[in-house]
């Protein structure tokens, strides 16, 4: 089993409540791996600049990423800027600096064309369908997106759409791509689109998701020091993808709902660290202890044992 | 086992995206009780005026709800004006006409006197507390209010608070009562004014329950259509308190964890319902089948069997 990712590695200059950082490590590719790699095999397609540190390369390297797909090519890396100030659910952009990511262009070494399972980040739609297009037979596809492409390249987006099995979006996004305001109506047009399957992230609500007729939820771990939600959901669906892709069968056909709810936690247990500190800075402390408690308490939280007695 | 719940029976003229309805049944006594009726027995404190609709009054006693501490005096019934437009998880109010309401004086029946739950539902807190000084020796005493009375009477709010074992609260009243926008902090706070449970209720987002150090959820049911909110916390509270006091031991002491879940999910049933229609419209339908549906529909969105395994 293994999982493959396309996406952003950058620098943010992020500011909240909390404090600011400038040019802290992030990126969506960066996010999704460190967390997925807790659960299964990752390989990395990004490109960054010069100015990218060695030594997180080496972490990458020491959590077991395969990065022979991480393009280090001249230039300046990725820099996105932006601020939380009034709602911690949603960022607010201040500017997006290309650089390399401008002219990249994705070309999968040959050990990554067989992967089990394809995470198409949140980058141009254009260059999700042109790594997917490289992929032999991938068991099970996602893709996340922002309201950036829903906007400048809809026709684009909706292409990749069809041709995933699994799409992450947030509250905002699942209504500007569906024209729905209501979460459920919001969801099955979105399956409509192509992806049987639809995470529906909520924030500090949890992540509803629809997978066919069935429903799942999980709730946020309530935390009282949030200080950074940068990175929150791909970390989310690093840890979600990660387990669905060591435990599931094949996500075309009959989806196992007790997988989907433990994947539901897994990716809410990874991204409940993430927010505890700005960049990696918590993710970087993780270990299997830590995993294991913090995703016992998210699911003792809903955990019910008895059944309701009512007569009449 | 029974419970007391002292709140308003009202006319409601209400407007939502679906539609609106002039002078429909409404009121937190009115709803609590219908709710709690399905669960345990309820003893209802209330005035109204003889424009009230005496089928209704029958429609309770049909529900087996004690109506002899409801006073029908001279006047007009209470009388609510509001609207959710942009936000169904928000009532904006329009106009209150207090009416009968305005000299309301509880007087409790002596058979009221020595019920094992009381429920203080949203209204004057200077009246809340007349009620309570009338029970005996209650096990459970929870209350409800509204940022009206936070803004107006908060010195008696708080004398209220330092007498109950539980508070139900939305996310904005439970900011407003302890200036804390975290959740995790403004329950702690809220804690400390004398609950020992904190019921925070975020519409369809579920409800959070923090009780001594245990943390607990439900989500909403996600429904496609929600027709008319008023009444949801009410008649969430209604289910809540209706099988914990069926259920519970004395709230007091150690708490039992499974069955405040069990209360979780048995409000968020029963006020899914009531969201379906204006007024009792979809509540008047109920029955045992449909309720244990969609309770095992709400149990089943979170339910995991498995564990997580993980290494390293």
């Amino acid at each position: 089993m293994s999982i493959l990712v396309v996406g952003s590695m950058a620098f943010d200059s992020v500011e909240t409540p909390a404090g600011k950082r400038e040019k802290a490590l992030g990126g969506s590719a960066n996010y999704f791996s460190i967390s997925a790699s807790y659960y299964t095999d990752v390989k990395l397609v990004a490109v960054v600049g010069q100015d990218f540190p060695q030594e997180h390369i080496q972490f990458l390297s020491s959590r077991g990423i395969d990065t022979s797909g991480l393009q280090v090519v001249n230039g300046d890396t990725f820099h996105w800027a932006g601020h939380y100030m009034n709602d911690l659910n949603e960022a607010e952009t201040t500017a997006t600096y290309l650089n390399v990511f401008a002219d990249f262009d994705p070309t999968l070494p040959e050990s990554y064309q067989e992967v089990n399972t394809v995470f198409l980040a949140n980058i141009d739609p254009e260059l999700q369908l042109k790594v997917l297009e490289q992929v032999k037979n991938p068991k099970l596809v996602a893709m996340d997106s922002m309201n950036f492409w829903i906007h400048s390249k809809k026709d684009a987006l909706l292409n990749v759409l069809k041709k995933v099995n699994m799409v992450f979006v947030n509250d905002k996004e699942a209504e500007l791509l569906s024209g729905e305001k209501n979460v459920v109506r919001a969801a099955k047009k979105i399956q409509q689109m192509g992806p049987s399957t639809v995470v529906i992230k909520r924030g500090e609500y949890g992540a509803l998701l629809f997978s066919g007729d069935d429903m799942a939820f999980t709730p946020a771990m309530p935390l009282e020091d949030v200080i950074d939600p940068t990175g929150a959901g791909d970390t989310f669906a690093g840890g979600f993808l990660g387990l669905a892709d060591r435990e599931g069968e094949d996500f075309k056909g009959q989806v196992d709902g007790d997988l989907i709810r433990r994947c539901l936690i897994t990716g809410t247990t990874m991204s409940s660290y993430v927010v505890q500190g700005f960049s990696f800075d918590k993710t970087k402390e993780l270990n299997a202890n830590l995993i294991l408690n913090r995703w016992s308490a998210i699911k003792a939280l809903s955990d019910v044992k008895d059944d309701l007695r009512i007569s009449g």
